[in-house]
């Protein structure tokens, strides 16, 4: 598979939904694959919330991408056929411009002073870096959960320049629960002593506790009840492998373990401000909460796939999506999964998932 | 309504099940209405994790108890008829004998010292409660969540002592995403820097901040999501309200005032305490995990009652109870109800629930 990564550098800027702007923003792309000769085979991948510009294939340390099952030479999205592009959103912390970057105003980290990110903002930079790629139009746009706010949201935004949209376990709207869990965790963070209102990077610092704290409640989110019971059950955590003597459940040694990874590698103004996009993105609002209308102008064909076993954006969001579709007269399907893994199964392939999204992309 | 607060001291000490020992303990007790002539009219209710004796009636400060629409004259337990004994459980902060109390031994506030505690200690404890108030047995034994726990341990661990168990909106053990819930609480808690490792008091400091957070998330657990978007919905707080400037959502601003009380009342180690006692209680474990055979000699009568709305301890909960009764052949009903508050739903009065309880406590 040819596999390249590329710093994108959009000197003009970007003016953002709140107003703010950026005078210029990076992004960090890969792609896998090959464009084609009339440019009509780019499938833009957009990530969840952690994610990164690594979808596919195994970065030198043995890393897999979070979408290798999918992503690949005869795999459902095949880059033997199309040239798939995966960029680190903005606001993230992976290499495109964050809060951990530096500000070329200031010449100082942004810290606290990076601006409100929304889902409409990466899709518009987004659409930068297709116009900037030399493309018309996507064949296709598709991710899960949060990736799969972007690509609803693309289907809105730009009709004339995106053919396909793949909504994978996601929602039109976060609930009240979904966004009480994410202020749950941006509580942790805040409240860490090292937070510094989040300016702990100009204080030599990093809230890595309240970091690893919302990793495991939001990890709890990602994995379905019967899994967990299944995987971990009540089972006591050998001695000789408790990450610390506080531990005595393996599913407490799991967490901590997860959550202490996660706190090593993400940046804690990164993690509010995807929540908070999440939180805010409701592209129904400016059409009277009315999702079919939002939806009138879309031509893309929408695929939208639910998994049973998640509960953080369970099967309904997914069929609300659906019958907005119905009610605006546009081609959408919507697919309902088993999935063993809860909101997280959208990241492992299995044959039928595989298939429909092979078929789709085929469509 | 008669009734009376007392401190009760138990100077012979108890063993715990641990094997550790209190040498002197005490238990704060509220009593409603009045014990009869031949002593057959008391019913013990039992706290859910971070409930007091205070369950009933108003206190000075016009806060209701936390089953008040349930007990009173002519309520579903109606103290016209019965002997209410509500006990704040050993190792609580409400008065009975906790991590806040002074070691006797050392003269010194117990905090981390104070040893692990679980169900069956509050139902030796509270058995030895009965023993002082003279009585020979509870007409009944019932409380919702850790306090159906103790029903259920009650009705298995005295079988003389006990005619009925109320087992309301509980498990006969917790589940693997239970305990990894409550562990993300205790991670907030113990990762507070004011925490000093349970000896806060010690300090003359508190892990507020670890404490709100850690009821913030348990808060989302005992509400439904679909009452959740019922009461707050995404509805943005209006700004002369909002408890800081970080709120956007109603719901935020709910949970962090919620959240704020809560951490002004409870003590961090009971929080630990108690959610740990939740965790390890299974009374089937010694019983080659087999329920059925823990309630072999069970004598009580069970009622089980679980409520749709609860994803915390969901019916199929209360139904592997009945199953594991039925299959031991002892005399159990389950009660599935609606509830529109969640796990929560066992602390409200409707029509239903009250005629059931009332017409158990009448069997």
């Amino acid at each position: 598979m040819k596999s390249q990564r590329e710093l994108h550098t959009f000197s003009s800027g970007i003016i953002l939904e709140t107003g703010e702007a950026l005078s210029s923003f990076d992004l960090m792309v890969d792609t896998y694959g090959e464009l084609n000769n009339d440019k009509s085979n780019a499938i833009l991948v957009c990530h969840a919330f952690s994610g990164s510009h690594h979808a596919a294939g195994s970065s030198d340390d043995g890393k897999s991408g979070w979408w290798d099952e999918l992503i690949g030479p005869n795999k459902a999205i095949d880059t033997n056929k199309f040239f798939v592009v995966s960029p680190n959103n903005l606001g993230s912390c992976f290499g495109s411009t964050g809060p951990i970057s530096i500000c070329p105003e200031t010449g100082e980290v942004y810290g606290k002073a990076f601006p409100a990110i929304s889902v409409l903002d990466w899709v518009n930079s987004q659409e930068m870096l297709l116009s900037k790629l030399g493309i018309n139009s996507w064949a296709c746009v598709l991710g899960g959960s949060l990736g799969g706010m972007q690509a609803l949201q693309w289907a809105i935004t730009f009709p004339d320049k995106i053919q396909r949209a793949g909504i994978i376990a996601a929602a039109a709207k976060a609930s009240s629960q979904n966004i009480a869990l994410n202020e749950v965790s941006r509580e942790s963070i805040r409240k860490d002593v090292n937070f510094h209102e989040g300016d702990y990077l100009k204080n030599d610092t990093f809230p890595k506790s309240g970091l690893k704290a919302a990793r495991m409640l939001a990890h709890i989110t990602y994995l379905s009840e019967e899994n967990m019971n299944k995987r971990f059950g009540r089972k006591i955590q050998d001695v000789e492998s408790r990450v610390d003597d506080l531990v005595d459940y393996e599913v407490e040694n799991y967490l901590q373990y997860k959550g202490e990874k996660f706190s090593q590698v993400f940046d804690a103004n990164t993690y509010i401000l995807m929540t908070r996009a999440m939180d805010d993105f409701d592209p129904a609002k400016k059409f009277d909460n009315e999702l079919k209308d939002a939806l009138k102008k879309v031509t893309a064909k929408l695929l939208i796939v639910g998994f049973k076993s998640d509960w953080l954006f369970p099967p309904e969001r997914g069929k609300e999506i659906q019958l907005a579709a119905m009610q605006s007269g546009i081609s959408s399907s919507y697919l309902e999964l088993e999935g063993q893994q809860g909101h997280d199964s959208f990241l492992f392939g299995n044959e039928r998932y595989q298939k429909n999204i092979e078929a789709f992309l085929r469509s």
